[in-house]
């Protein structure tokens, strides 16, 4: 079976999506071949730059034109969050399957179109949240379904950057509520929130305060992208942040377990910091994406005089997804985890099985999101179910 | 200068400032001479050997008795918290400088009375928050005071421990709201809030969540103590546990900084895990009680390709208290924190200087933790205001 | 300028190889296009097989058939260590540069044959110690360079595996002498000789005790290879295994530093644990393969209240090859060094350079691994310089 | 039953001793009861000073004196080495049990003399290696014990250090061979050899390669100490350093286990870092000084999915010698390490059972460290058996 592939932006992200397609039959094993068809790009010459390097037939200069082609079977969606909506339910319609970056859309409600077209339409959608399958986390899953954390208490999930503290960092898309919906809370809060609800439950309820700490910032000048500032925004006018710069939640969840989720930008030396602690009634987790190859796990059914938090190294070929990689001792890196992705959403294509995270979680996540705006506009614990 | 001690307790804590208070002339210079002079305890033959044992002069068996004592210059009082309040009074009105283990009392209008007395008799007074006087800590506070940190953005503080996971644990005071106040909230969370207004400033408003996990637990056997169960409770009558097994807190800050707070007894692995980080502007800090001697500091003015956090090992002789004791690389335990404060706490006798924390630190603790209550109770954020 | 490449040899490094050369012209910017010529495999459809899967073009039966062809510009060498010299030193004669697979060859005077080849014909050799290129190791050599360490005292290394410790583990061709040379002391070692030679300098004497622990194995049923056994060799002849199992040397330095080098493969729990520790007069550095994102180093030039080994995370875009990946904190994996020397030794062959270590970096690195096993079996020092 | 102690020496280790004499009555049960006796030092009014901080009855400024003493029981040696021999000796002659800090002394004969003395008179004796009764350092031997190590393949110690990198460190006894014996060597390296012996077995080989960095060193003035410069050495006078700065030895044991030890006092960053690794067919151990309080164990019955280096926080009541202190989770320090071993000590004389290390081990790791230095000097290996 073959799959056309048509990817819709081009930068950090189109090179992680690209590289992931192109790595995909060389590492796993699968009866679908992948074809990078097109990808869309209203700069014609950066598009062809862009498909040369990474072996895409075709450049389309609009992305309506590249969904209509009969010969794209999969949409790959990489852009600002604030066009997600309009092009997946585009692409799902002209009956793609559909790929589309975290955070899902600017509102639940848009997340809730998404999602009842999927239905409506029985594609695959993939919403990629794809720290669901670094090794480690998909090893964290495996062991709680086994059972082996017992009884979840708490999941205490941190999500730190600091990569906006200069205060001339300009006002890219990623600063704009417009474009962006949200800071941190949106950008680095779906992914906490994702393995919360991947490895916990479903969140009830939401208290939380947001902090804006640089108010205004330049206007971004060329070469401005996420993680990089650009040229020089000397003299460019300032304008209005619009979106929280920090964002601390608590959580409460359905079964019973409280939890806590901090995220920022402004959390100086860490790079990427996605941690989280899940304790149970058997034992607890711990992970930091830091470094991503390790997993801690305290068993409480070893004897009491030998515990201890013993750092996994996810490297065994009996680990999730690593048995297609390398020997044991050898790590992977940041890439791999959309490469697994991918492979997971290929095979669901292939036996007509379903994806996850897809827009409906995408819709459960923004609604926990959104329920903490509204906690921190009003001072009250917020619950999920009053955003319907 | 000579100073009578008169002690009340006799448990784990009463060990932990007997040895302190012997240790105190051996390894710091002091123109104070330590004499512990009284032990107050109902059980006379307990009182006696105890008193044996540590070097007290005399044994009382009623604590009234031995605060009347024209030779007690200082009360140490380790009491279960419900106890404080009326003893602390007692002896500031008979003119002794009094220590008081923490929670400072069961409610803020209690620690209240207790601040107001101190401030009309005079007297020095110590909550003993022992934490503050690790030297880490000491130097996270000097670090900060430098401007090392630059503004402080982020405080996220962390107290979690295990002991009380087994449901047959048994309901000693530390589980009874009428003996203890709260559970974890206050055991542990107190510590928290002392390190977040000393090293960060005054929380303004406070969300929580509290949970009991456990809600009703056998009643108590002979030996059963803070950390452990004692004698077997099979067979004993279960009884309803009237306090929180764990509390997860976002605290906002006068100074605009936002914070989290998660304490737990019911996270396995987890010791004495008591755990800050502190964000600010140009660098930022880590702590973790479990290896107490450590100090994490990431220094932002670093040339951006040799950032990192460093582990400061913190036993050099020009660390805050480290002098006293070896020399550089060799650590020191949990009980010379006592030894540090009791230090203070004499040369502020000496000096008639202030102590802290004290017990209008105690007062503005408690409203913080109480206010967590209120907010778990109401479902919105509380004002630390509105408690007066 | 397009480079043809020959690959022989298809297993763990095989995967490793191509997938460098696949990744170069989509991660570095270079004016070298390279072309996947061919793949030199005994069993056609074992070769057709990797080929298609990785893009080579065609296939030979014979590697001197492949050697011999105009079409390749390229060699790049992956057997079994007995079989390097040969094929390295035909194929430099037939013009080509090579790059080859440590250990280097089975001897020191192969080693040198090579070397001399290698000047005669003045193609550019690359003996591929991948770990030169870390990015943290290559940041380490750089700190070095810049005089961060001072005068170097000390290196220990270590590199530890545990893959052989069951006593059933076949006699694969890394436990032959004649096919290997050594056991970890040439497969692992010789990675530590490379840094040590790179960080640090020249040895100059070697002491060494080596330990074969299991003295027997029964020989390799189908599917055994590098780090996994196969298919059950229950009922195979059990044969003497002729190698080390484990190897440990101090080494003395001619700039004066002395040093250790612990190598085993029956080191429990370590996977890939290659680990350096280099101590200077002004500070000292430290790397962990299982953890190769990071650099440890500790700064003598901060005050002496806050030194501390700090770990760099080393995935700064302006970190030595971190820019053509992603941007900060997202690390990489084990691949990605290959990446990182293919595209150095592209460089060389477009500019003329010359590329390090070569097959004369080989030489000296087998001697010092050689005098390691006269020393063992001799019970003395040797001097490096006694090999001649 | 009564111990009275007369001690000889009041430094550093005249504290640490001092303060585990006085505490091991408030913290362990035993029948014996610790008297603080005498102290000896020819400066009548600094031992007067020191008597009285630490509750000694009297003073003697000839040590020969205080031996003579009928009220003394114990004669606890803290001299520099090279003094060790004739006061041990002489003490055991009249009848003492004798506690001597470690190194033994400058030779293996003087060890073996003390030995002997000791045989003779049936007193009982120790070498002050603490560290065996680290209560992780304890675990680990148990572990060994009941077998969870399997067979021991390797040792890797380290005890690295850095307080005389400054080349203006003066001169202190320490770095003089006929007082000290040697340097790192003796000073570092009998910890490492002790534990070595205690956890794995006895040594048969030695190679070693020392090295003196720096060579000459200028007198010391006033308030030099181990670990301290004291006043200014400007002007003073230089003298050749006749000691080692660092020493690196590989290890034959008995039991055909290959061990490393790597010492040195020119460390950058490692203040007391005396580490182990031991790696087994069934698992592995590792402990640092630095984190006391911690051991790794790897324990390779767990299975292969969820195996790691679990660091065991060493604080639990059932944890070697920890009940004695505090609860879980809380941390000790160094000087309690002292407090275990004279408990050990004291029920030796008690129940008339013997104590190690004693000198009859103090022979057998300084014949050790001897052979290490004859390595060096001869540039071969040395069996330990050749000392005799």
């Amino acid at each position: 079976m073959k799959l056309n592939i048509g990817i819709i932006g081009m930068g950090f992200m189109g090179r992680a999506h690209s590289n992931a397609w192109s790595q995909l039959n060389k590492f796993f094993d699968t009866d679908v071949e992948i074809c990078l068809k097109a990808v869309a790009c209203r700069d014609k010459a950066r598009g062809e730059a862009f498909a040369k390097k990474w072996g895409y037939e075709s450049v389309e200069t609009d992305w309506r034109a590249m969904i209509a082609r009969d010969d794209i079977d999969v949409v790959d969606i990489l852009t600002p969050t604030y066009a997600h909506k309009e092009m997946a339910v585009e692409a799902m319609k002209a009956g793609k399957h559909v790929i589309c970056e975290k955070p899902c859309a600017l509102t639940w409600q848009e997340c809730h179109e998404m999602a009842e077209v999927a239905k409506e339409t029985g594609v695959v959608t993939y919403l990629n949240h794809n720290y669901r399958r670094v090794p480690a986390v998909a090893l964290a899953k495996q062991m709680i379904e086994e059972g082996r954390l017992g009884t979840i208490y708490h999941y205490c999930g941190k999500y730190m950057q600091e990569w906006i503290m200069d205060e001339n960092f300009p006002l890219t898309w990623h600063l704009q509520k417009e474009a962006a919906g949200a800071g941190p809370l949106y950008d680095l809060g779906s992914h906490n929130v994702d393995l919360a609800r991947y490895l916990v439950g479903e969140p009830t309820a939401v208290q939380a305060s947001l902090r804006t700490i640089v108010k205004e910032r330049p206007e971004a000048s060329a070469g401005a992208a996420t993680f990089s500032a650009g040229e020089s925004t000397e003299g460019n006018a300032k304008k209005p942040v619009t979106v929280d710069d920090a964002a601390f939640l608590i959580l409460d969840f359905e079964n019973g377990a409280i939890g806590s989720m901090d995220t920022s930008r402004f959390a100086a030396g860490r790079k990427n910091f996605n941690c989280f602690e899940i304790y149970g009634s058997k034992g607890a987790l711990c992970f930091n994406l830091e470094r991503m190859n390790e997993l801690q796990y305290y068993d409480m059914t070893n004897d009491v005089d030998h515990q201890g938090y013993r750092p996994i190294l996810v490297t065994e070929g009996s680990h999730p997804y690593v048995g297609a990689w390398w020997p044991q001792g050898h790590i992977i890196g940041y890439e791999h985890t959309f490469v697994h992705a991918f492979y997971d959403f290929v095979e669901a294509v292939r036996t007509g099985g379903k994806m996850t995270p897809d827009f409906e979680d995408g819709e459960k996540i923004t609604k926990v999101l959104q329920a903490a705006q509204i906690s921190d506009a009003e001072g009250r614990k917020v619950r999920i179910d009053e955003l319907k």
